[in-house]
């Protein structure tokens, strides 16, 4: 069987799939695209992924996989019982996905529209990018301010963490607001003193541990 | 077991909840929430969903789900056998939830910028609203037009429907350009043949059948 693959970047959403990698024991090849160079407009990878996003996660059958959600799904099915998500059909996993989703449909677009805002208008003025950008901010604070009150703590659904929480606490980093809220200060704490997720998030961003 | 509960409303998500309800053999109970009159800022509707988004789904648990890609999961883990999605672990159910995925994140998002321009800019003039709109519509034409080199045909993944296949015809039947598309329209027309999804999708939208 070949091996999983990662195409991956620091500061994207591959930190939350290089935590769950290592979470699910599993030890991908990684190649690193440089979004700063534009290495993701490149024809090797827009041939892996026509929409020139990362992370990309290749299975080993070589069937592509895209989207972090679904990167996420499918890595948590190839590991039952490693505890990424819990187990299908509780209420707990229904209530992990609902947060899961609102994450990847209103946090993850929100900060794309706050550092890319040139990509949501078709006015290429300052002006008109800033105003994008003020726009996506708002969104992020009430986003994160829902998230916290909905947070049980120090997990969203009390003492047991799943790969959300990291998916959520990933996004906060990028929104200082969100940042300072007590309830992500103290996820993003406990999530580095966790065994497996700790070292797993410093690795990915260079850190020694 | 209490019964499942559906907070509905004709040109939203909901269509896609109502189809994979029939299709999961559910039949919840249903409440009307007209976003035309607004009824989405009710207080009794925010004590259900503070992000004042329709669909939301009650589990029997009395949970309450929202985000409709979450929902579908979770009808899906709830029926499993009826084929909403492919079975779990299998190549072919990742590539069904990449595209999910790329639905939810992508086209939903823009279709949101399309229809509500103005919460996406801090400028209230109608010629920045006009500028989300117009990148906005853009970036839909982009992403139908990939999904529609992706298909299969007729479905997403060949001869065999999911759920995925009514989400994508949904959102592609908010956007001119993606309904035109003849991949989209022969979708659309099968998903119409279809036994039962089919006469969800005509009752969902009060068409007789």
């Amino acid at each position: 069987m070949r091996q999983w693959r990662h195409y991956w970047c620091p500061g994207t959403g591959s930190l939350v799939v290089d935590v769950a990698f290592a979470w699910a024991g599993i030890t991908p090849e990684r190649v690193l695209i440089d979004t700063d160079k534009g290495e993701q407009q490149a024809p090797d990878f827009l041939a892996v992924n026509p929409a020139a996003q990362i992370p990309v996660v290749v299975l080993p059958s070589g069937t592509v996989l895209t989207e972090t959600a679904a990167i996420l799904l499918t890595i948590d099915e190839a590991s039952a019982g490693a505890g990424l998500l819990p187990a299908a059909g509780s209420t707990a996993r229904a209530v992990s996905l609902r947060w899961l989703m609102f994450l990847a449909t209103n946090a993850y677009p929100a900060a794309l529209r706050t550092y890319y805002s040139d990509r949501f208008t078709a006015d290429g003025s300052e002006a008109a990018k800033a105003a994008v950008a003020e726009a996506a901010k708002r969104d992020s604070d009430r986003i994160f301010t829902l998230l916290a009150k909905e947070m049980v703590g120090p997990f969203l659904l009390g003492d047991t963490v799943t790969i959300v929480d990291v998916y959520a606490a990933m996004i906060a980093g990028w929104h200082e607001q969100a940042r300072a809220l007590p309830a992500f200060r103290t996820l993003y704490k406990t999530l580095q003193a966790h065994p497996v997720i700790g070292p797993a998030w410093r690795q990915h961003e260079g850190r020694p541990d």
